[in-house]
């Protein structure tokens, strides 16, 4: 593999720019698709990371499935347009956002929506009539207190589902949570830990929900750090993750990947320096970076990215330590140490692995797609609701 | 004025969203342009933190003049199309983009760039002879040793000027600075004694490059907390700002506006409850605020933004505290005081005020605008470079 060669293709690339590793992205979906599968249970990746048709193709030839998660109703109407059926839209549902779902489900969508709320059911239902349409739902769990949902021992559990399955515009199709505490594990051992309370947990409340009488069909777990775990997922029936599709130094942090296997890197040229601070600035601010700060609360603060050079080689312990709109300041990690501008001189091309691969690639219009031989394509990608 | 028909009218709109007062748009701009032209110095308003052609138009109509301040050559070419002529690109030129640069100037723009390096300009003096045009470059000077630019008192800057002033290829414009560190400002007195060294120091390197017998046309300083404080601007020639069109928290916590001028909000729904920790879980995640925490180093930390019920009243106290990609969570900032879920059921609408205006407008493809009687249209944006 030469990255000699990607490097000479991106030298004409105007900056900054989003650049995609596509055989990184195929060894990542590839990895996931048998952690998932290995263990008997469906794959439904998260668009929310990548927001490209073509980089879930990539996924789905991996081994991936048809079925997919949503963050928006956007996404979901591209994704459909683009073949996608079976569709977790994984947001709580706004009631007013119901019209446009219903048009979905009219074209032939299976877009299941997410409640956790009486209330909330109320309205859905509501809509449902007015739509006339039967909207499936799925009730959010909360298995460590960390965002929305249910505890699976509430005592309002039940109620819901016995409300959702017996409601005529209502269609009970199951459970879902996402184990978000598990972005703050420590350890192998904690991320263990909290994979295996996730499963736990979620087939805890399926199993109530089934004591009752009703259906739930699905029972769906899902971020990146429980997913490659090998817990056993016994009585769960689908995986939702969409990170690591791109990884990115949080996942590093947490150790659940090496920065190797990042695929997506924001290519920036040096545009000067501080000469005395040993500091070079480049042309990706946050604007190009996104303001994520996600590892500054893990063991090593990778600032607003880590730098590689223009074959995306690490440049060990060189850090965005600051940004503007559209600066970059590149230093080492500890202040002494100092970069040597004839090393650098204005016109270098350097790469930034992102802290957080979601919000760095929402910053972008598309991706400048690489494989060993240099540029292959330039994907889009959608953004907005 | 009716907080409530605006209200009713934004009942309507699909959320997340941004929204725009255009009163408090042009107050913003009619505030600014007083301040600037009282003191005989010309405003070359910043569009990167708006990117939309039809709020600079508020703004020139408001007293700013045709002149424009760009931080991507994406801006100068949408706002050249659309009327601009006399455009500074203030972000440090990379060599590559000196090609697309030199397309605008043939076309017709006044485009200056920026340089503060030998090598750059040497680059740069290389491309507009491949290009076969003259560039018209600006030094950047280095005030408070905040991000980029030459010392006024360097031993390079007058070589410097004289090598643009003398290459065939390029033209010297003058120079410019941003007073960057003005932002960690911690009183009026701070502020006050940053806009006097801006305007001291860049006068002093205007003054170095004149005695050694060469033009410095263009004074040119600019930071929203500077451009505000009334220093005398003697020997100045343009001031540079951005953000006051729309202001924002870290502008309020810096005293330079009040949260009640801040024109922009994001328009969010609650779509659940963690009843028992007293939070609303809102669709206005870090996609739509982004991830700016601007605020975290100041005194009253806003968190990822100050929330308002729908009429625009702020809610005291009441920010959102965490975000995920398309969850906000939101809570009173202080652990132990919380919010009834009885008095924000589902569906309830709230307007989120931004740290970072240039941030969280950057989030999103347009604004929907609102004056007194409601909705008086939608803005598209420009994004990208």
């Amino acid at each position: 593999m030469s990255t000699e060669a990607v490097a000479n293709a991106l030298a004409a690339v105007e900056t900054p720019a989003l650049v995609l590793d596509r055989e990184k992205l195929r060894r990542n979906a590839r990895q996931m698709a048998a952690a998932v599968g290995s263990r008997g249970v469906m794959l439904r990746p998260h668009v929310k990371t990548h927001k490209s048709v073509a980089v879930w193709q990539e996924i789905v030839a991996a081994g991936g499935t048809r079925g997919i998660t949503v963050s928006t109703l956007a996404e979901a109407e591209h994704f459909f347009a683009h073949g996608a059926t079976d569709i977790l839209y994984a947001v709580g549902i706004a009631p007013a956002k119901i019209a446009r779902a219903a048009r979905l489900l009219r074209a032939g969508a299976r877009l299941m929506l997410v409640v956790d709320d009486p209330g909330q059911a109320g309205a859905v239902a509501a809509a449902a009539r007015a739509e006339q349409v039967v909207l499936p739902l799925v009730i959010e769990i909360d298995v460590d207190g960390h965002r929305a949902g249910i505890r699976p021992d509430a005592d309002e559990l039940v109620p819901l589902a016995r409300f959702i399955a017996t409601e005529p515009g209502l269609q009970l199709a199951g459970v879902m949570t996402h184990a978000g505490g598990s972005y703050g594990s420590a350890s192998l051992a904690d991320r263990t830990a909290a994979a295996r309370n996730e499963a736990t947990r979620i087939v805890e409340a399926a199993a109530r929900i089934r004591a009752a009488g009703l259906a739930c069909e699905i029972v769906s777990i899902g971020s990146t750090p429980t997913a490659l775990t090998p817990v056993d997922l016994a009585g769960v029936t689908e995986v939702r993750a969409g990170v690591y599709s791109f990884f990115d130094l949080v996942m590093a942090g947490l150790g659940v990947a090496e920065p190797q296997q990042i695929a997506i890197s924001v290519l920036a040229t040096v545009i000067g320096h501080q000469a005395e601070k040993g500091l070079l600035i480049t042309d990706a601010g946050w604007m190009a970076l996104s303001r994520d700060r996600g590892t500054a609360s893990q063991a090593v603060d990778q600032g607003y990215g880590l730098v590689c050079d223009a074959q995306g080689h690490v440049l060990a312990d060189v850090i965005v330590r600051e940004c503007n709109q559209e600066h970059g300041i590149v230093g080492y990690r500890t202040p002494g140490a100092g970069l040597a501008p004839a090393h650098f001189p204005v016109g270098t091309q350097l790469r930034i692995l992102p802290n957080h691969a979601c919000a760095t690639a929402a910053q972008h219009g598309h991706y400048v797609v690489v494989d060993e031989n240099g540029i292959i394509g330039h994907w889009p990608r959608i953004s907005g609701w």
